[in-house]
Order: C-alpha cells, then structure tokens, then sequence
C-alpha cells in the first residue's frame, strides 16, 4: 500500500505562511509526522507560490531532507520546477513524480523526467479531449499511456494510475464509474499500480469526512493500492489498516492490531 | 438493498425477558423501532426457547402483527415451528424463510415450505461436508443449490444466498474469501441476491463494530444486497446508505441526504 502523506502543499494555509517565513522548524516537524503515521512518500507541492515555485520547492526539499531519508514525490504543474526537484534528491529510492498525463503538450514535457530520473510516474486519467466521464473513458486513456510507457521501456510497476474522482454531488454515477475503471484496468494491467486523491468525491455533500473513508474502503476492495492523502487523520488511517486486514492483505492482522494498539480506533 | 430486522432474537436477554413475561408492548416497540429506521423485513427467532418454541413463535408473531404490516422472517432451526409461523402471517406478502441449506436432512424437511408458502429463502453454504473455507467451495455449494431449486421452479430472484461469514482471527483470509465468493457467484448466477449476518467477521477481534461496518462496505461493493443486522445502529445505518450513494444506487443521493438529515452521521 503507497501513503503519499499530502500534508507539505502550499494551497494548504498553514504550509503557505511556514513557507512565507521560512518556518524550517514547522515543515520539518510535518514531514517526520507524516512519516510517523505511516507515509511511504511525501509529496512536495508548491504549485501555488507563482513566480517563486524554483526557490520555494528547492528551500522545502532541502528542509524535509535534514531530517528524513523519506521518499519524496514532486508535484508540480510546471516541468522546470519538477526537473529542479528531482536533481535535488537523495540518492537511493526512486523518486516519484506528479504528474504527467496522456494530453500530448503535458506527457511530451514530462515524461523525459521519468526516464532520466528513473522515477515513478503518478499518470492521470486525463487527455487532449479532457476529464473521463465513465470506466470506458478512464479505461481507453490508462490504456494509450500505459502502451505508450511500455514502448519506452517503463514497466507496469512504476505506473500509478489515477482514474481522477469527480463529485458525486454533480453525478451520482461519478463513484461507481472509478470503481469499475479500476476493475477493468486491473483486468488489462494487472501489475499497474493506482493512486488518487479522494476529496473530490464528496464535495459539495455533508459529512464529506465519512464519504472520503467509505471511498477508500470502496476503492481498496475493487484494488486500489495507492492514495494521497493525510496520513495524521487517524480515522482515515484506521479505515486503511481495517480493510486491509478484511481484504486478507495483512498476516495474523497484525498490522490491524498495533494500529488498535496505537489508538487508531478510539 | 433487503434489511432483514435481527432485534426479535431471543438469544438477546432483553427479549428473552420480554417473552417470559409476555411483554407485547415491548416486542411491539421493538418491531416498530426497526420499521422505522429501514427494515425492509423483521426476522423472528425464538430458537432456543426449547420445548416452548411452537408457543412463543406464535404469540410473537400475533403480538408484532397487532402493530406493524412489516414482511416477517421466520427464522428457527425446527422445520414444524418454521411451518407454524408462516401459517400464522397476515397475507399480501413473499414470507421469507430462514434458512434452510444444502445438508441432505435440513433441505428435504425445508424445501417443501418454500413451495407451499411461497416464499423467499435464505439459503446458507453449507453442505454434508460442513462449513466452507474458500471462495470456490461457496461457489460449488450455492451452484448446486440454485440448480436444485431452479428444477422446482424457484426463481433465483426469491433466493438469498448467505455465503457464510467466519472468523477473520482464526484465519486472515476469511474476509477475502467471502468477497471472492459474492463475486464468483454473481457471475453465474447474476439475478440472486445475498443475504448475511456480519458479526462474526469481528469475533476475537479488538473493535468489532468497525470492522462489521466496513465489511457492509467492502460486501455491498462486491455486489451483496442484503443484510441480517440492527437496523436502529444508526452508525451501519449510515455505512449503508452511503455506500449505496458511493455506488451510484442513490438517485441524486437523496436517500443518503435524509439519512444526513436524521442525523445518521452526526
């Protein structure tokens, strides 16, 4: 399971004004948060900080990395700022990138990143005639990425895919239609990887934190295995460790146990 | 999505006491509470009330009829006393019958009540060989069961399937199992529904109502239509509702906004 930890995005108030102040102390402490709870990579997101992004996103990944050897995944909307990130990064693990997608402009200006950098690519369900509606849209554009990586020698298992959620607020079939893209992705691809974002599957309905939860579950049982999200909610963590214990995935529920013991559950 | 009302069990002391003392208003309370709060079907078992069991079923099932017009489940282990009572129902209803299973005695001494009440049946995989273990010998018992029924003219829209729910802490891959199974099954048999009780999914386990409910997410997700639970646990209740709006079988998730409106998620 991949926990890309959310918390380190400037869109994010208090990043924003940590960053404005060069808070090291504030970013640092986020970051051995985020792994303390049980990220496997942090991502670093500066997107928002326009004019400022190179020096900002090289300031926060020399901050994060006095203090941890976390893997880092850097997001960016900009390519220069994402060639930039990842020449700063420890040697080591591969690093992640996010993201590319299949419209032609973003993939061509993103993708020699992946291959000079040996890093693994978070590609979104997005191209050049815009977001998926249905699991055969979602489908048919994992499918050209996923082929066209292959041919430039980039496995399955370095691709994590993300069917972009939509709010079930403006179409009640916006759930039902990524559960069943990652069925059908998995029944193609059975080594690809997946990863998303889940808030935007409540918004604009109530109790979005119990919808977010259950989304996972939903996701996690169709073979979804990546999320970004904040791994310090410790119900949404608890969600994570229960269903993996449910879905066999988790030995002796071992892993359910120290998360009961930690109280995840209280 | 079927939810079968356990309240009136009288393994539950309360209703145990209830019954020795002919409490109606009780019992009737209790029938209510439940067709309030979503109860498509209330099940009636007074099974262990041995030697007394053909008189209680029948003053339990006149005592909730005085108050409710709710389809009843009569549910016993004694195949006279299942007869007794859905001797006894009101008409205008498909009475559901729990349970009979594919062991040679307990399906020849059940099977002729499915035909003469007309009735829905629970129907457990379970055979001579005893409780299954995986997802194919689910498969292999519901097979045989359907096709024996479907030679008598049972419709497999008046069949619910439970595939039997064990322990997650004496094997961790129970849980996958159950979910593999659901899947199997409904390839084949793509018109049955199921039915289950869940708490034995939890049992050994630290935070039994957490992993009940999100195994009522991860089931519904692999196409489970019905339950045998507590309707008035507004916490599943809420489980429920916003699994099926996540799954786009919530009409502009109206259903899961009165639920909110209730208060089901506060």
């Amino acid at each position: 399971m991949l926990i890309i930890g959310e918390l380190i995005n400037t869109s994010r108030k208090v990043i924003r004004e940590a960053v404005e102040t060069r808070n090291a102390e504030y970013i640092q402490q986020v970051a051995k948060d985020q792994e303390a709870c049980g990220a496997t990579y942090l991502d670093v997101n500066c997107g928002n900080m326009v004019g400022q992004e190179h020096e900002i996103m090289t300031w926060l990944i020399e901050t994060i990395q006095q203090v941890t050897d976390m893997p880092l995944c850097i997001d960016s909307p900009d390519e220069t700022v994402l060639r930039l990130g990842l020449s700063l990064l420890k040697p080591g693990y591969k690093p992640m990138i996010n993201s590319l997608n299949a419209e032609e402009k973003r993939y061509n200006a993103v993708f020699p990143l992946v291959k000079e950098f040996n890093a693994k690519i978070v590609a979104l369900c997005i191209d050049d005639n815009g977001m998926p509606a249905t699991a055969e849209d979602r489908l048919r554009i994992a499918t050209a990425l996923i082929h066209k990586m292959e041919k430039e020698g980039v496995v399955q298992d370095d691709i994590y895919l993300d069917p972009l959620i939509k709010p079930l607020s403006t179409n009640d079939k916006y759930g039902i239609e990524v559960l069943n893209a990652i069925k059908l992705i998995k029944r193609d691809f059975p080594a690809v990887h997946f990863t998303c974002g889940l808030s935007n599957i409540s918004y604009g309905l109530p109790n979005r934190a119990v919808l977010n939860r259950l989304f996972v579950v939903q996701t996690m049982t169709m073979g979804m295995d990546g999320y970004i999200l904040n791994p310090t909610d410790k119900n949404m963590m608890g969600m994570v460790y229960a269903s993996q214990a449910l879905l066999g995935n988790d030995k002796y529920c071992n892993k359910y146990l120290k998360a009961h013991r930690k109280g995840l559950y209280a």
